[in-house]
């Protein structure tokens, strides 16, 4: 394994000291709980925690700022964070408009996030949650994990809280949100867990794995190594076939590298994806191209698309502050 | 050589299309010269042009923008723009105020762009450059690259421009950042060109090539591979010896990652470049970690420090809208 770390096993520590480090204004880091969050909090608005594994960088912390989340509970290298982990997020990190959880659907993230919301509430600490499924590669819903179109709940929910609005409110827009986004991605490689040392899976030189995971689960097929345009037609014709988006309907697209993909390969792609949705009419409101939900080191890439309302693309554009998603006053 | 990309010959004209697609409130692409620009110039101030070969996205179209760069030339991939690409560039990007050329230190970069400087002086365009080179891998001050201390110098020069400054004094403070910044980088992988289809060269699994170039020119001699910690350290001690940063003076650092490195690994680098310079007393105003500067695909990393004055620093945190550094109003 050739990385460039210190210890494998003090890969997450390390990192978020170095990201805490790298944004001292902004964000703190409790190392008892690994919880990252706001260095000057706003305990006036409705409260946003999201987290989970590691592996995931920037996602969650990087997404902790002014318009997006308070804070993120840092679990280890692609495992859940213990329900004293998140408990403590949310006993540190409340107000009296109470908290919204953005939980990515794995069934160990769920547990942990559930019972740990369970205990805030025992303390009488508002909290309430959502479960994001993006994921277009399983087929059955309930078993759809949270990708990287979870950043979109990020930001719009963020935006909504940021403006002071209610829990309720708060919780059916993030809502919104997953009801009408949907990613699909896929892998040229492996990734390698530091602990582990070597690649989750093997790939053949000459293919691709398609539906990956951002763990390197296994995708729903295995295909010959696709073009740029091919991967853009196979993945937009999926998503489309789910989110019903008419001609002159707006949405949100993110390409989103896995770690290791350089962007030159990333915006070939949405080169590709912006032809195939203006050839349909569909109108792009808003793009991201990079590093936004990652895993580890993999080289690939997932597309997410999210059909907005006027609301949601209002939301989307509002100021934040985060050391991975910057928006400026229009 | 696994790729997400459609036709290795097509890799720059597809990336920059791309990238205005994504930014199209932003970003113009004039495609006869391979030219990313503002879409909306600003002809009442000193322009900034920079560039050259492709491969090191963002760098540089990503960071064409108000507050920094007016146009970025693209050459192929890891070969300087031809004259009448940067004559062009210059024809459609200037201003009365003038054009300063960042040029990186490349013998073809430095011929081309000064070849066109002279053909734009014939049109009466005023023209004048700033030739980058901050990588101390090489020992003889003449013959040392460019490398990612160049985006200080878009940024700090950038800020200055916007705000009227005259060429005369965007030059100086450009030639000022290139005075005060040093960079050294090391390799865990090589990187593939897309029209060569193999590594440009070969690593042991336990060897590391420090000092490597941008370009993936060799090091300056090969290591075991060496923890977070040791690369920090040496690489920040060569560049604190050629720097001569007092305690109580303040910095501003760039972990940039090589296009192929998870951002885990740049912020456990940053932890260890933190707190070396840190236990030295100095400190450090602005950290930025991420791929900034990068080699197509190549795993490994850079460090850069510039040692900051008042007004660099106030330059430094100035407002700046670009495709890959944004700067909000403090």
């Amino acid at each position: 394994m050739k990385k460039l770390i210190n210890d494998p096993k003090s890969v997450v520590i390390e990192m978020c000291q170095g990201m805490v480090k790298a944004f001292p204004e902004n964000l703190a880091l409790d190392e008892e709980f690994m919880v990252i969050s706001r260095k000057n909090p706003n305990k006036n608005k409705v409260n946003l925690i999201s987290g989970g594994g590691s592996g995931h960088e920037p996602a969650h912390a990087g997404f902790v700022g002014r318009g997006m989340l308070d804070a993120a509970v840092c679990g280890d290298v692609f495992a859940s964070p213990s329900v004293m982990q998140v408990f403590n997020a949310i006993k540190h990190n409340h107000s009296e408009q109470g908290v919204l959880l953005v939980i990515k659907n794995y069934s160990g993230d769920v547990m942990n996030f559930e019972s740990a919301a369970a205990m805030a509430e025992d303390y009488d600490i508002r909290v309430d949650s959502v479960c994001v499924n993006d994921d277009i590669s399983i087929e059955k819903k309930e078993d759809r994990r949270g990708v990287a179109g979870t950043i979109f709940v990020h930001k719009i929910a963020g935006a909504l809280a940021e403006r002071g609005a209610s829990l309720k409110q708060v919780k059916e827009i993030a809502q919104r949100v997953i009801d009408n986004v949907r990613t699909m991605g896929i892998a040229l490689t492996s990734c390698t867990v530091p602990a582990r040392g070597k690649p989750t899976f093997d790939l053949e030189e000459d293919k691709i794995e398609v539906g990956v995971g951002i763990h390197g689960e296994a995708g729903i097929f295995r295909d010959r190594l696709l073009s740029a345009k091919e991967t853009a037609e196979l993945i937009i014709e999926r998503i489309l076939g789910e989110l019903s988006v008419s001609k002159d309907e707006e949405v949100a697209v993110l390409v989103n590298g896995f770690g290791g993909t350089p962007l030159q390969e990333l915006f070939i792609l949405n080169n590709e994806v912006a032809t195939i949705l203006n050839s349909k009419g569909i109108a792009v409101a808003k793009t991201l191209v990079g590093n936004y939900m990652t895993s580890i080191d993999m080289e690939g890439a997932s597309i997410s698309v999210l059909m907005l309302d006027e609301q949601m693309k209002r939301l989307l554009s509002a100021p934040c502050e985060t050391a991975a998603w910057k928006e400026t006053e229009a």
